[in-house]
């Protein structure tokens, strides 16, 4: 309703001017973790864009600061459009909230508030004279980051779980082989979704069994993709030749089981977005603690009968306990199906870890 | 290519005709077993509708004779639009080939080409002078009689396979609790597909511990419903008081476990189509002998992680030598999802058991 209402007080250009913010904010994802992505468009006092810019990496300038750059004297009397509430604190690069005053913009126009303890600088920029309208788009912005404002929120970083499973909920056959289930675009569509990650995280069995690469492989990727972190987790030792320890991607094992204790680990590292790619067994820990956010199911119209299921045991004994999700999407990919599915009660995403600090060095807006 | 060839070379407001006769045929569906299911219309010289009919119930007029004793007089001179070629063979009523010549039919529009061993009386009907025009929306027509062309073709029924499982693909949870997985849209759902089908089969494991009723209960159902015959199949024997043995509907039990076996039964007493609603033994009983035509899977977005599966061993001991399926449809009810597949391979479906005789007494056009 917020994003409803505000942009009843934008005119179109500025409308248009946020659509493009948020393209331009797109051009980050895979790079800015910890930070946020955020894309900026500037207006001069006519209406005609004199500057954008996006948030490439942190410790790298802010989309406002590119934008206003880019603007030069053009932005005077000018409008900022960006896509997060820019910030008032003084971090790696300076406040924007400074840069703003400085280019003598006057009006400022933002999708989503800032929500980190640090706050954002919207007040201060109204205190200070200039026009200041938030909430514009604020829902596909929200979107955009959701994992950034997951971790802010929680603490932790926003899991998702993907599996890829017969129509019977088979993830191999009896026999263990299960290269390929799903087909060739059902694959592809995964290697997107870890590009979209910063962290891949499977359990030593996977490991051993399967010895995956874990890495991203996209026809038109880009040149600079930053591969995620794979995480390995679990106590036994991976061979001298495991793939997980060639030099194509960062990789870390983490020798401890507690799902809570993983993540508080890769958070502490920066991690905002997990994928979730282990067995039946490391998938039922992370569910038994609630701790999975996002359910990517690939299936495939295969029937086995018998091998081992998608998920292992979760405690479940009656129907009633069931864990209930909610579809979100569905998409047929090649002859496979691809569901997207959230959690239905509030209880099925764990609330912040107890004692959890916010601070902007922690969740990356520095 | 038929359908569209033939369309081409009849006239609009036939084609219009054929659309309605198609949807006088449905006013049929549930009752004509094991006839199909049949719609005609009747335009006079002028191309005007002067008659319509339906073939209602097996033993009662067919749809043209119908049509063309509504029409009257007015029939003389015009054109006959029906779903399924004429018959030329005199069975319980007599062949519709003469009473479109009596009625001084000119031209004749039809769908599909009478595949029964007798054969249809189009051929016959040209040869007298005739005007006969077949294959006009022979793909719906056929769509609409699949599992009467199936039984011509195969000799045996139809059979959907209709499960409603967890994502991970349990059919129950661990203490074998499954009312009610889905919602009560998807099972609402299930009971239109219960009102399609002649019989629904299940095991006497199901019948002893569901005790199922197995009826139609659908808000919207015509008051002349015909209940499907219900078939329980196995050799224990039920309690007195199971509600598969109270009169709302016919019950059968079959003493056999073979599939074909039980189809071949079934056949004989004149069932098209089978609903398959047993449990995951009937059911792998039924797809390892490639028995099973059409998949109905209501997938409710629940997680158990334990309970059983929703097919037992099938068995297949590698991936490869699974069982392939094509998704024909993916439809969301309420919450859930409602999947229809089709069996991938040629030999996937059963091919007509040997020696079998197809005549038209046995696939009821007579």
């Amino acid at each position: 309703m917020q994003g409803v209402e505000a942009t009843a007080h934008v005119a179109a250009h500025e409308l248009a001017a946020m659509r493009r913010a948020l393209a331009l904010a797109e051009r980050g994802r895979g790079s800015t973790s910890p930070n946020p992505i955020v894309g900026c468009v500037v207006l001069d006092a006519a209406g005609r864009v004199v500057g954008e810019g996006f948030h490439l990496r942190a410790g790298g300038p802010h989309a406002e600061v590119v934008a206003l750059a880019a603007a030069g004297p053009a932005a005077r009397g000018g409008t900022l459009v960006v896509t997060l509430e820019p910030c008032r604190h003084v971090g790696r690069t300076g406040p924007c909230v400074a840069e703003i005053r400085r280019a003598g913009i006057r009006r400022v126009v933002y999708a989503v508030a800032d929500p980190t303890a640090a706050g954002g600088g919207g007040a201060e920029l109204a205190a200070a004279g200039l026009d200041v309208v938030g909430g514009v788009l604020a829902a596909e912005a929200a979107a955009a980051n959701r994992a950034w404002l997951h971790r802010v929120a929680t603490g932790r970083p926003f899991v998702t779980w993907k599996y890829a499973a017969t129509l019977d909920g088979r993830v191999a056959a009896a026999d263990g082989s299960s290269r390929w289930i799903t087909s060739d675009e059902a694959r592809r569509d995964v290697h997107l979704l870890r590009a979209q990650s910063d962290a891949i995280v499977i359990g030593t069995g996977t490991a051993l069994a399967d010895d995956p690469a874990l890495t991203v492989r996209v026809d038109d990727a880009a040149p600079d993709l930053t591969q995620p972190l794979r995480v390995v987790v679990g106590r036994r030792d991976l061979p001298p030749g495991a793939r997980l320890r060639d030099d194509t991607a960062p990789t870390v094992q983490l020798r401890k089981h507690d799902p809570a204790a993983v993540l508080a680990r890769l958070a502490d590292r920066g991690v905002l977005s997990v994928l979730l790619e282990g067995g039946p067994t490391l998938a039922a820990a992370f569910l038994r603690a609630r701790l999975v956010d996002r359910i990517v199911a690939y299936v495939a119209p295969i029937l086995l009968g018998s091998g081992p299921p998608l998920v292992a045991d979760l405690g479940i004994a009656t129907l009633a306990a069931g864990q209930r999700w909610r579809i979100d999407e569905v998409t047929r990919i090649g002859p496979d199906l691809r569901l997207t599915l959230a959690p239905v009660s509030a209880d099925a995403t764990a609330a912040a870890a107890p004692g959890a600090t916010v601070t902007p060095a922690a969740v990356g807006v520095a």
